[in-house]
């Protein structure tokens, strides 16, 4: 049960959102902007994915299913390889520079300051831009945001992984402004 | 000198902002109607305060200092007594109901599920309404993500401290929406 009364029984962050319409609607923009916006070279799998990784790294099963269902839908894998890319981004099948950014990610996710040079010009050398660099950071600090929201209210969350799974494709569709979060 | 090339010489958050202004307008809205909207029953001053103490516990020097800025405008007290907050809630001459805010903050700051039912239920009792609790929970989170953008990119700040407490009366009067990243 949630910490406080939502006055719904919606899961995950769609209970607070539903709660708080006020903050919901800056929350659904700035996930919009940065996971699907088309003016962008990370492609929205990619996009999904470092927030999946992040969601995982601070435990929020809610957001890393949510997301990795999401990522699981755009780049046409299966639930096992994106359960070994949260494990081991590493010895993944991902491009080196995905791996890199994921690195970056890791070290957002411990605190701002845990980002170093090396790690930032590794990323470059292997042909990252620095919007990509950029959007790699907000991503990981927004998912630091939504992850917390979840978890520090106790929303409830489906235990059925194949309940986002099935899901995924319609969220993929509608998009984070204009669904519904009563549905 | 940030990570990547802002192509601005902008203090903190401003230089990423000014960057990249599509992420920046929900971002902005988000901190707008979260420390600033008039329907609220805990005081502008004293969501800075939370911002500030997050700021403070993920050692983000920008935002602890803009925001602690804020909060001592608003609450009309000054440095010493601000940074007596951040040092140790509990024993500054904050009300109860604001320490018991405070902790629950702390524990976010940690993690989403590092919040216990113990900690809610002393709120409570000490007169915190179901919103004040959402309010504090999103708060902390929003500046876990704000100081991770602020940090993980490297941005410069000025090191000078009262050069925060001489912007916040401009700050407080436009608001985070209205101003004007470049001044």
């Amino acid at each position: 049960m949630a910490h406080i009364d939502l006055g719904n029984d919606l899961p995950g962050i769609r209970g607070p959102m539903a709660y708080r319409p006020e903050t919901a609607k800056p929350l659904n923009e700035l996930a919009e902007v940065l996971l699907r916006d088309d003016n962008n070279t990370l492609s929205r799998g990619e996009r999904e994915l470092i927030g999946t990784y992040v969601s995982s790294l601070n435990d929020c099963f809610f957001c890393q299913n949510v997301h990795g269902s999401l990522a699981q839908h755009y780049l046409g894998c299966d639930m096992p390889c994106i359960d070994a890319i949260k494990a081991n981004p590493a010895t993944s099948m991902l491009s080196d520079k995905m791996k890199a950014l994921l690195s970056i990610a890791a070290s957002v996710q411990k605190g701002g300051t845990s980002v170093t040079a090396v790690q930032i010009e590794k990323a470059k050398a292997l042909g990252a831009t620095d919007r990509e660099i950029h959007d790699t950071v907000l991503i990981t600090a927004a998912f630091c945001m939504y992850n917390r929201y979840v978890d520090g209210l106790s929303t409830w969350a489906p235990e059925d992984r194949q309940f986002y799974v099935d899901r995924a494709p319609r969220r993929a569709a509608e998009g984070y402004v204009e669904y519904d979060v009563h549905k």
